[in-house]
């Protein structure tokens, strides 16, 4: 059944930088003439009883009705006590995985020029359980949480997403010689898909391990699936050899097919409101967020733009050592179009 | 007091490679007149019931009488329900802190020309604690536990080692917006010691955001100390960054000031006894055993030999690209002495 239009999305711009790189996807989507009408929530002033967080009800409403959404940068307040904003999306709308492409930019030179793989991270428990005490006086514990259910889950969103994106391999990233039962479940639910995708090469990579290789070779990586810390701290390390979080997009996929692209960057309070900021990030997740609602051919378009535009080199935001203000780069991407 | 001569050392050759790799080391120590003489270990095959594992109770008894010693890679046994070897160790003679100083070599070229950082991490606890269990079908939690005293322990150890190496920063490295407990408490136990070392810039920064840093700029860090598992991955990574374990030395404090330097790579068995090993690793590791026991012109003399040899790039091992046995990159850098 093809969708009727205009498409529904729902957008948080988020905080800091996160309204004017807002504003630069709405004039691209403009520009390219993208059948969306937003939806736009702002994070609120007070806790909403209903979701204990700053986050409000209506919000989370529109992105589960909605079934797509887009993100910008989120800050939580600090020492007041709050819920972590981004945490509280996860688990209000079960996002069980992120999902990070992460590739070299042609013409954006960095030490690597071969990067392309595609971190896959489990998003909703682990080592974010929130469960932790003080056992005695100097003595604290914290609980990772591994459960075959999300293990599955997040697996199986691997192993179909390599398939149907013409990737080769799944690695599974683990520590499991060392915590054998939780993230010996994790790889055992891996392996348990795996037996069901024979045309998608299986491997198991040590954590350690991994970062080495990926430092040395990122070529040997195709998609990559893992508990989530590993997946935090991978992600990042990807987006590092590419040039940074203001280049890689993101999507977390949740409960019955939710889709809410996210720019997983800080909310760069330093340069919010001097149109500095690179929108970049958030425009690659909105080309995520595009092709999940199978507007492959907007996606390709604006994808490509933004390619070029980064690629001339021309016009290019400061933190890629250009001179080009968020709205001139915007521009220039929609001469592109 | 000046230590009487000669000075008794613990030798774990351990397995694959291990034999090969220790052999150049005795060789290089003779060459160099090195006042040591060595107590050579080897790992059985039959579980100690002293120690509950392969390693027997006299070799943990030299360590501990000697205060010092070499180790090469030791294999676990897979499979047979044998004690890891390198947790044993660490846990027998309280191995609280792995250092490893990780530096570009002259001449040899990576992606990075300019890496020149020490990782310490804590060895003891965190999510090596080893307590696991199923809750219920499906659903299964490791405990992740960060004590008070191991941690100023090893934090004590990064400045005391910062201040006495002419360093000028350190970080801890941590996630404690998610785990606020755990880490939480670790950074509370830096922030304590950094109090006692105002020379010495104290910093925190979250892991996902160094490893972004690592492989963006590793000269943004100087020492970083962090707890267990953050530095089994980092301490891989920043070995990535100037070429591999093959090249990147290691060693562990201990309770009484035990030293017990160790090349960290594996036993690389499929090249075991063929007289290709690389001992770059465990040469530098042994530099570092020479200078816990204040035998700095040895240990320079050394240092600069391998250094020497690698830069000049004639006799280089099979894994550097060259083509040279384990045994004439010996004489090569015997030569250079
Ligand atoms: C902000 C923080 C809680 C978050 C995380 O740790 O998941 C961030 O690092 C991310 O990757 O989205
Ligand atoms: C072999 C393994 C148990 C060990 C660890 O995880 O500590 C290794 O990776 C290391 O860094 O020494």
């Amino acid at each position: 059944a093809s969708p009727s239009y205009p498409i529904r999305a729902t957008l948080f711009p988020g905080d800091g930088i996160g309204p004017e790189i807002a504003e630069s996807v709405k004039q691209v989507f403009n520009a390219a003439e993208v059948p969306i009408e937003w939806e736009e929530h702002h994070v609120g002033d007070t806790v909403d009883p209903k979701t204990e967080s700053l986050l409000t009800w209506e919000s989370l409403e529109s992105v589960r009705k909605n079934g797509v959404g887009l993100k910008g940068p989120m800050a939580t307040p600090i020492g007041k006590g709050h819920r972590s904003l981004n945490l509280t999306l996860r688990k209000e709308l079960g996002l069980y995985a992120n999902v990070r492409p992460c590739y070299s930019l042609p013409g954006y030179k960095t030490r690597y020029d071969d990067v392309d793989l595609v971190t896959i991270r489990e998003n909703t428990e682990g080592e974010y359980s929130g469960l932790e005490h003080q056992v005695v006086r100097g003595v604290v514990e914290s609980l990772k949480i591994i459960t075959r259910q999300a293990s599955l889950r997040v697996a199986e969103y691997a192993f179909h997403y390599a398939r149907s994106n013409g990737r080769k391999r799944v690695s599974a990233i683990h520590k499991a010689n060392i915590m054998r039962k939780t993230d010996g479940l994790f790889l055992k639910c891996c392996r348990e898909v795996a037996e069901k995708y024979p045309d998608i090469t299986y491997e198991e990579v040590i954590i350690d391990n991994c970062c080495m290789m990926l430092v040395k070779n990122p070529t040997l990586f195709d998609v990559l699936v893992m508990p989530n810390l590993y997946g935090d701290i991978i992600s990042d390390l990807c987006a590092g050899l590419i040039g940074g979080l203001g280049l890689t997009p993101s999507c977390n996929i949740g409960e019955g097919g939710i889709a809410l692209a996210e720019a997983v960057h800080g909310s760069a309070p330093d340069i919010a409101g001097k149109n500095l900021a690179n929108p970049t990030a958030l425009l690659l997740s909105s080309v995520m967020m595009l092709r999940h609602l199978q507007l492959n051919d907007k996606a390709d378009r604006i994808q490509n733009a933004i390619l070029s535009t980064i690629a001339e080199g021309k016009y290019r935001t400061v933190d890629l050592g250009g001179k080009s203000s968020t709205s001139d780069f915007t521009k220039a991407l929609c001469n592109h179009l």
